[in-house]
């Protein structure tokens, strides 16, 4: 198999963001400088949120940090056009806007009705200068913890609305809760697809709450994907979705691509060193399986 | 989707192999009484293996409980003739024999060599009368634990030699070790189909050491396999394989496959009851994501 995967490290976004006690500053940049020391070339390393998340009140700094870092694309999460302001003044050269398919996850998670979202995410691409990357993930694209499964229409609906008003962005359909499978996935990806060729990238992100992490990204690739979200160690979850555990882990899905040839840019021992420090993080509650099984069988 | 998959449970054999303290007898007769209860059909529910493996060593009294549940396909294990005889006269309607791909590991689980093994597989088949079902199992297809990677040649060569000796058989390609990754499932799959079109069923037999259960049982459903191997609870290791845990675990893929709308015949509570159990085992090592997932959150 010739196509490569590009994974995209979210730990010190997506993996911090709900770990009690705060993380100081210079352990969360020793972090993302052992990732990029691992060959991951492009990581999400802050939100610009505000104090929604204490625990990344210090983004200016990791952001800062990580643009020192050469080659490394540094992704942040922002939720609106005040904080995209924000981002864009910190110096930030790509920015994640996020709204969710179902209604009540947005309204839980952003205090916004779905509607309201479509004209944030009109308003941000307005506003973003040339040569800002810009992506658009779609939470709860599969399972919302509050109304369980999401009709793929609904998501394709959502699609239609945002892609009429910007179509130059990277889209990750996000299993949120870990819910999906991987037929849905891979079907969902397909469908989107063919319904929006004009888009340049699709993404995937899911967790591995019930076990289908690897199975998952496994099918978006398989769909065509070729950029996948994924947290050293497995740290994660979502304070806004009950239940939902880590994030799938890097050295899973460095397992898994490197096992089927398909290049992933990341030296697997390197990665397990940053993972054992993310593991370290007082709070951090991991996941993933090559961790503990590369710990105990030598090769 | 309208292909199902026939989940073959093994908790009651490559599960409980492993275990210390022995499993009372009656204790084993419940556990498959319950997998029975919660819609499974087809179990190995023990092995005749003589001093080998003292925790089977009622192999005879699991049998005779298991062949008076209506519909069971009662499945056992054997490594050589004299104990397919024995398990003959116990009245076992369906044996499995296994071989191991990798030399080193079939010296160390059964002493012999592949070439003296694949002779007592043509004995075998020779020996069975009319209407008892036959298994093969190709141990470390994939990988070996003390070789590595086993190249698809070896295994390729290795079936057309059982194949042209004995073709009548359902052939199981199994990752011993867990370190096997999709995209090779599904190739080696298709290869063996394209090969050998006279084999009238394959199943796949995985291991989630690695975190890729799932992964690989989706990869090799969707290369056409239809009977999958999974133990309730994640319940199984390999004495033999060292670093290997548990089996995929069956609610997992349950959970994966009905999700996806293919039948499994299964009922998912009936399981994770029947898995409380199996899970409350002295000396139980288990695995799997979705009975945790499932205990805290709501569905």
């Amino acid at each position: 198999m010739m196509r490569g995967v590009s994974l995209v490290e979210v730990a010190p976004r997506d993996g911090f963001q709900p770990v009690v006690p705060f993380i100081p500053t210079g352990e969360k940049i020793r972090i993302v400088q052992a990732l990029y020391a691992a060959g991951l070339r492009r990581i999400e390393v802050t939100s610009f949120v505000g104090s929604a998340v204490p625990q990344l009140a210090d983004a200016r700094e990791v952001l800062a940090a990580a643009l020192a870092l050469p080659g490394l694309d540094a992704q942040v999460l922002v939720p609106n056009q005040k904080h995209t302001e924000r981002a864009l003044a910190a110096g930030a050269r790509h920015v994640a806007f996020f709204l969710s398919a179902s209604e009540t996850h947005n309204l839980n998670n952003v205090r916004r009705t779905p509607g309201e979202s479509v004209g944030d995410y009109a308003k941000i691409a307005a506003m973003l200068p040339q040569g800002i990357s810009f992506r658009l993930n779609i939470a709860t694209a599969f399972d919302c913890p509050f109304g369980g499964a999401v009709a793929p229409k609904v998501v394709l609906d959502l699609l239609a609305q945002l892609v009429a008003l910007e179509p130059n962005v990277e889209i990750a359909l996000c299993d949120t809760t870990g819910r999906a499978v991987p037929g849905n996935v891979a079907a969902l990806f397909q469908a989107a697809m063919a319904s929006f060729p004009q888009v340049p990238g699709w993404a995937f992100h899911g967790h591995d709450t019930y076990g289908m992490g690897a199975a998952n990204a496994f099918a978006a690739w398989s769909a065509g994907v070729e950029v996948i979200d994924a947290s050293a160690a497995g740290l994660g979850g979502c304070p806004f979705a009950p239940g939902a555990t880590g994030n799938v882990a890097t050295e899973d899905l460095v397992w898994m691509f490197e096992g089927m040839n398909v290049a992933t840019g990341v030296d697997l021992p390197l990665l397990l060193e940053a993972g054992r420090e993310v593991a370290a993080l007082p709070g951090a509650q991991t996941g993933g399986r090559v961790r503990e099984a590369l710990r105990v069988t030598k090769i």
